[in-house]
């Protein structure tokens, strides 16, 4: 990866002049089946354009999950920058909204003298916060259907959307076919440096194109990033098999530790949550610091709820040393550094 | 009150000058007991600004209930004109919000750079939504203690906080007191023909003056709106008890009419919901449609649901009148005028 | 007036029933020869609604005097509210902006990666801080030709449009007939208590309705005050010509008193501006406040400068104890309470 | 370059953990005397950032250059986005706005009900627009001191700041002395592939670090891209005295063109503008197309007038080159390949 970027064809892509640039996002948009893509810094970006292009008119409102990676995780800049105002509905637990909860937030356009217009509905594929869980097609076409019958656009927060696909054995172009828009990122599970991609019609990254350089985020020899994700989509997509594996035989082990509680069967994807029950004398903010001092670095999303993500650098002989390190630290076992 | 109005003595309140709106702001704040007050246009224009000037900087959110006027019903204005970012929590039928979910919905600051800035808890008293429902003061005052440990300030949407100040017979300045700020509605309960008022501190009035300017909201001699507000507020407050009365026997009364339903216990106040049973052969919106033939004006919520508001110029005989007619269209006896 | 008022039919003008406020936009959409107004509570919602009506969509621009009141006035709510960036143009001593300077403004849409996108060009008649003089109808329609030509629209702030058309003798529709929108103001010149109203198309209209309920601008039984409007509008109009006549005499008094100086053949309306010389004692401030002791209020715009407006409440009487007053403070005579 | 990315030691800097990253930034903020420094996309981004971190509350102007990059090239984003009110001050043809027109401009916080405030000065150096004119440091220095007098905070758009100081013979950190906040570019005159830097307080920096991950600018192993730049910084500042020898030599040559004119003493760093004289019989986007054929990238700015930029990469020999070609193009002589 680092030699295709070192040997990368560049040029301004503020402009869209890129060759390497232009070569990822002939081969993103072929990938989702989208007619144009757009190379972002970030997935924050990529959503934060998707939304503000869709809706470009002051007054419109967008419905999302409530524990969307949107509404939770990107500080609140579909309003504060974008001034769009967010109608959550509840997630469930395996990331879906319930069809009519959505359909009851939709705001009736005859009372657009009190209500805000609602323009888009947001998904989230694979669903970080709901643990890494897969949207079925189904799911995804009705909601589609849903959006059409009201006028609204529908946008995929894809971040993980080939984890996804290689979960539910879909294809990424069907699995976001009723998608008006899709971010998808290059840099999570594909293991690129930098970046995100975001895929639709013409008009639309016509129009992202113009946010993109508002934004800051139109970069000039981009080629060399690009490059790398190039790399990236063609290698690294076959590896994510192997990581839901790991992700699996990880959630096993540590459903053997007393101590511990996992809902393996939740397992679906390279993300697993794990409980710290309430007896053992760790909290999960110490466990993390403990592990950080091995080398492994998890994320503490509560006093006793903590987040694993599996990629394919890690190896099977990764996850046991991990399985061993969280066993030695719930049991209160000094490793021979005597860290405890 | 329409003497009132022709006699006023009036000057630019764009510069804050005019006498009677001086006031009526000097009335307001002491019934309110806080520093200062602001006439501004409309209850809408009263919960932007105070939203606002909380929230002044950006990347600012505020927590307040689902099913709150302000995110219903405002055009989602403190995003779309304001850039503020909503956390919504579930509104129980009683208007309020789980303490514990506000806490759960307050952003940890630590994490700043991914979350947006809790700044604001929104309360509605009495709750519209959730049919006129009060606040206690002790709910009140522990969401004001919670907003504090956590450096938030607490704004009252109070459109109706004299209803809830009638009903719960505690005064309005103690129902207020761990507020930062308070919009009063003038011209609902109160029957004045236009206006609210904000209160809050010197600092918070002080800069709610520059916004209502921003917005548009600096009305030239306004001392004719606000002497027919005094008059309302010095004549109109000892009739609420009577409203909520009429309220009480209305809600009997219908609930007497075969295939309806009213929870009558939950009429603390002024308004009424009523639900239309599944075997009733006319929807609400049909209803409704018919009320008003007959001159009396209510607001279909749903196909099912209807909401009645009584106020001080409706006579208990009006309410019988109103019961009839509910009655005759619900069982589908044509009136004298053939109206069905 | 007062009596119109206290007998003003009224109804909810948030849900745009009340008659009185319907009767108010029917005549001025016919006096401006637009399809529709809309009543709003100040100049600055007027303004500020047709720019944002005209510029909904995120990235547009508007080109509008350096020295308009929108500009310098208002709070730079078009961009801290709405998002509009303005681009400015030199404003002539006329109030008029050069043609070829307005076009050289205009963005080209083929680089809309770099520039935002030119939606609105605004014009004020009569331009107040250009000392109140009036845009003539062939300027007027030549920037309308502008706009067309390049897919703009044009707003006119005519919160005193009606002086312009009584000082240029061109009926205001005349006057208007290029303008998308204007905003006229109903408590300047003609002397109702609170108000502007904005008229345009149908669906400008339409759009604004929705923008003035954002804002906080729906007020409820707002008949009241339309009712003192329509006094103004059938009985002040007609005083504009006197108004215009004594400012005249205003300026020739100031001109003859040693120490000032004034443009006199650049009043063309009922705003005064004269500049205190070098060499007299008193500063603007100071006269100012000199004369508010004697009942006379005016504007210090600067250190040396003056603003006065006359109004139909004021007589030819008024005019010459203004000017009597204002030579005893120039001329440092004390009066006869030894105020100097 | 490319092998030093190739190497790069990398790691999550949206979390600001990347080593690379923030040896970069510890250089920058050393090389301009600032507490610390932000490593951005692009800067745009960098403009935007610090214009918002400057102007955080609601109501802010900021005086700009009306000829100025963020005003004229970066879509508006300071409004559009971020709700900025800017007010322009005429650019002299050297780049700089004088003194006391920007004094003019600032807000008289007194008039805080009708004025926005003024939070920000922003001058460019050099200035691109003005063709690469330096802005001396005393210049600067006294834009400083009126912006503490009036507690306003100085931004300078420093895109080509290191070409300013080599041009004044000036060190970086004395010339942006009086500068709470910097942005620099990388790619521009250093060569980097992508990205710019921000300098300022730790204070200012901590915000920006919050607005760059909101914008979506917050980028994952950007190492890869800092590497690059770091090589840029050691390597390539000392060659720009080079490109404005060329620079100049370019416009020399160009001035013995027939037909064309450049004002050779205003060539300052490495962009040269020249005018086509109306006798020619080429047009400017004519001759660029025809440059563009020969392998030569230059911008039309107008009908007739065009700009060119001089960067380390092009040799003595590439200009003369450039020079034969425009000859021709203008002289109307074709090529060897027939290309005229």
């Amino acid at each position: 990866m680092r030699a295709a970027m070192a040997n990368a064809e560049v040029d301004d892509d503020v402009l869209c002049y890129d060759p390497t640039a232009l070569r990822l996002e002939t081969e993103m948009a072929r990938l989702t089946g989208k007619e144009a893509a757009l190379f972002v810094p970030s997935g924050t970006m990529g959503n934060l354009i998707s939304v503000l292009v869709h809706c470009e008119i002051r007054g419109s409102e967008v419905i999302l999950g409530d524990n969307s990676h949107i509404h939770i995780y990107e500080n609140g800049g579909i309003s504060t920058i974008g001034g769009v105002h967010p109608r959550t509905v509840k997630n469930n637990k395996d990331g879906t909204m319930d069809i009519d909860l959505i359909e009851a937030a939709i705001r009736d356009p005859k009372f657009d003298i009190c209500f805000p217009i609602s323009r888009l509905i947001c998904l989230e594929n694979t669903h970080a916060n709901c643990g890494g869980k897969c949207l079925p097609v189904e799911y995804i076409d009705r909601v589609g259907d849903l959006a059409k019958k009201h006028g609204l656009k529908l946008h995929i927060d894809g971040a993980r959307i080939f984890n996804a696909s290689v979960a539910l054995g879909v294809p990424v172009h069907r699995l976001v076919q009723a998608a008006d828009s899709v971010s998808v990122c290059l840099s999570k599970g594909l293991g690129a440096p930098v970046g995100s991609v975001i895929v639709g019609s013409k008009a639309f990254i016509s129009r992202a194109k113009i946010l993109r350089k508002t934004l800051g985020g139109g970069m000039r020899q981009v080629g060399v990033l690009c490059a790398a994700a190039l790399v990236a989509v063609q290698d690294n997509i076959g590896k994510l098999k192997g990581d839901h594996k790991k992700a699996k035989s990880l959630a096993e082990g540590l459903n053997e530790i007393k101590g511990l509680n996992v809902d393996v069967s939740s397992v679906e994807t390279n993300i697993v949550f794990f409980d710290i029950l309430e007896g053992a004398n760790i909290t999960a903010p110490k466990l993390s610091e403990n592990l950080k001092e091995h080398g492994i670095l998890v994320l503490p999303e509560s006093s006793s709820r903590i987040r694993l993500v599996v990629h394919y650098q890690i190896s099977e002989t990764d996850v046991q040393y991990t399985l061993s390190c969280i066993q030695k630290a719930v049991m209160g076992v000094p490793d021979e550094n005597g860290v405890k």
